[in-house]
């Protein structure tokens, strides 16, 4: 057993008790938001919680027509020049809140009077006392050195903020979904465990997405870096075909995580390519005709998981059968603790 | 012969007549640009456009404190959702000028009344027509399909509009001296192709680098996967530490991209630790302490280079060795076209 495996079961249980928890710091939080009406959000955030802001940004973007900035915490840490950030909405995201250069760009943004919040799994780290504004993960302690649960959750937790936001029923009803379909995402594992197993032997990987789940694709890469030691490297479908499609060979398998919606057709395009290049593509899709697509290898219907959860809201779900693909190719890869990768610790003091 | 290492070669006398013709062209934009006083810059970009639009925003940020935000031209083209981009200068950069995507945000944010910028080498084509503003990048064609001369002609144009914008005497004293830099960078050769000779046998190869120069690992890794189909890897020096450090063996090399300024104190930690965990690191870099690190392994010193090149304007002089590598590595590993790459095509539409 691992603390990593318990981590990632602990899912369901821990998107209720966050969504059964939290509603007074998210009303507070929006309504302050609200009354600010930012012209900018800016997320800070690395590592795992910097692909929880590409999730954010796409949510912000497309739900509340602000546009998102990313900022690079060396601009304010290393250069000390920071940008004029007085009508942005500042939202630093870190599951230990302990990351200097993060707290950094809080510090400063709220000197020159952005609006500022916090998205952390603990409320008396510095992170919370630099923000303004604060929204637990309430995910309990992570024990592993990969983070599972608290990705999620800080998803969940922008996910949150933005339906308050905008009132905007689907995301409000497709909320109350999250926990049943992290279940059912649990219930994958066979069919992960049998990509791991076509996956076992090779030392690198491709991962596709487009649009909300481009920050899956992130995040799975970066499980499959840090947990099973896979040179796995995240593309946007489309930025994947300015330069990187050079690389689409037998000799290089893929995963590709697809889900019903605008994206779709352009994915099929790209899966059918890739498979006429002799790629081996492996699928996590709630869509039958990319589905199909593969079904020559090993392959993960999220049709079941997905059902009745929007879009948008998908990605906290659609991770879930990743973080369970690196446990799988971790445990036949290495013979070493999981909850310990090389290298790693579990706070990493960046400035 | 190829196209590619003319175009390589050519880039010194590219880069002055940039400076010498572009005055009219920048001083408009400039004045237009000035006159609205936009609160928020919005790089719209693929592939080494983009890598051009993450130099832009690391200057535009430190030296006008402008917040920059990068738009996923999937948020106007797939969901059609674009954000509020009123108060913004929105900068499309590709060198053909054809994207569909690209063409699609300016479109819209031209429709919304923000103030539009067009970086392209091409001034008929359509991204040239949708943009209120235009600044050619008056390379003359570029026939190999790999970007290198108008890569580096992006940047340019974009530090040609800071200086102006800003009136920074240190920016436009540096430009001028970008030509001389960039001969000086093509001496490089017999460094990089040892460089090349070492990695030669390599399937995937570590990007490094922080600020400025992010954008040329980035640039680096995307020349090698299209050029050499290595598998290479970009991080900045920061988000490397937050869980890819996993992946820092002795069968993984890494090519460190380091320059004199506030990042490398950092740089020279994450290359002595990586040196202390058996990866072999290849320097790129004006500084002592650098290059004495990594003096195990063939390396490149920038310091002729890079003499009187202030660290923002590094990167269209940084990337010219990267380019050498990846055309030595590419000459090494393929026998085919270096100017046709499989897979790939000189404009990629994507939408």
């Amino acid at each position: 057993m691992s603390y990593l495996r318990d981590e990632i079961s602990e899912q369901p249980a821990v998107f209720a008790r966050l969504l059964h928890e939290s509603g007074e710091q998210v009303r507070t939080a929006a309504r302050r938001i609200a009354d600010r009406a930012p012209s900018l959000v800016v997320f800070v955030a690395r590592g795992s919680s910097d692909n929880a802001a590409t999730y954010g940004r796409y949510l912000v973007e497309t739900s509340l027509g602000v546009p998102v900035s990313s900022a690079a915490p060396s601009i304010t840490g290393l250069y000390r020049r920071p940008p004029r950030l007085a009508d942005a909405l500042v939202v630093g995201i870190s599951q230990s809140g302990q990351s200097p250069d993060v707290v950094g760009v809080l510090d400063d943004a709220r000197r020159q009077g952005a609006l500022t919040l916090a998205i952390s799994n603990d409320a008396a780290a510095p992170l919370a006392s630099a923000a303004e504004l604060l929204i637990e993960q309430r995910s309990g302690p992570e024990r592993s050195v990969a983070a599972t649960k608290t990705y999620t959750t800080q998803l969940v937790c922008i996910a949150l903020l933005v339906a308050a936001l905008g009132q905007d029923p689907v995301l409000i009803e497709g909320l109350g979904r999250l926990p049943a379909a992290a279940r059912a995402a649990l219930c994958l594992e066979g069919a992960v465990a049998r990509i791991a197993h076509a996956l076992a032997d090779q030392p690198a990987c491709l991962m596709l997405a487009r649009g909300f789940n481009y920050a899956t694709a992130l995040e799975l890469a970066l499980k499959l870096k840090e947990l099973a030691y896979v040179f796995a490297e995240p593309y946007s479908g489309a930025d994947f075909l300015h330069g990187p499609a050079a690389l689409a060979t037998r000799e290089l398998p893929a995963v590709l995580v697809g889900v019903e919606g605008p994206t779709q057709p352009g994915l099929l395009e790209l899966s059918q390519r890739l498979i006429g290049a002799g790629v081996r593509v492996h699928t996590l899709s709630d869509d039958p005709a990319l589905l199909e697509a593969g079904r020559a290898w090993p392959s993960a219907s999220l049709a079941d998981a997905l059902a009745g959860v929007p879009e948008a809201l998908s990605p906290p779900i659609a991770i879930v059968p990743g973080q369970l693909l690196a446990l799988h190719l971790a445990a036949r890869r290495r013979g070493d603790d999981l909850d310990q990768p090389r290298g790693l610790s579990k706070v990493t003091r960046t400035s």
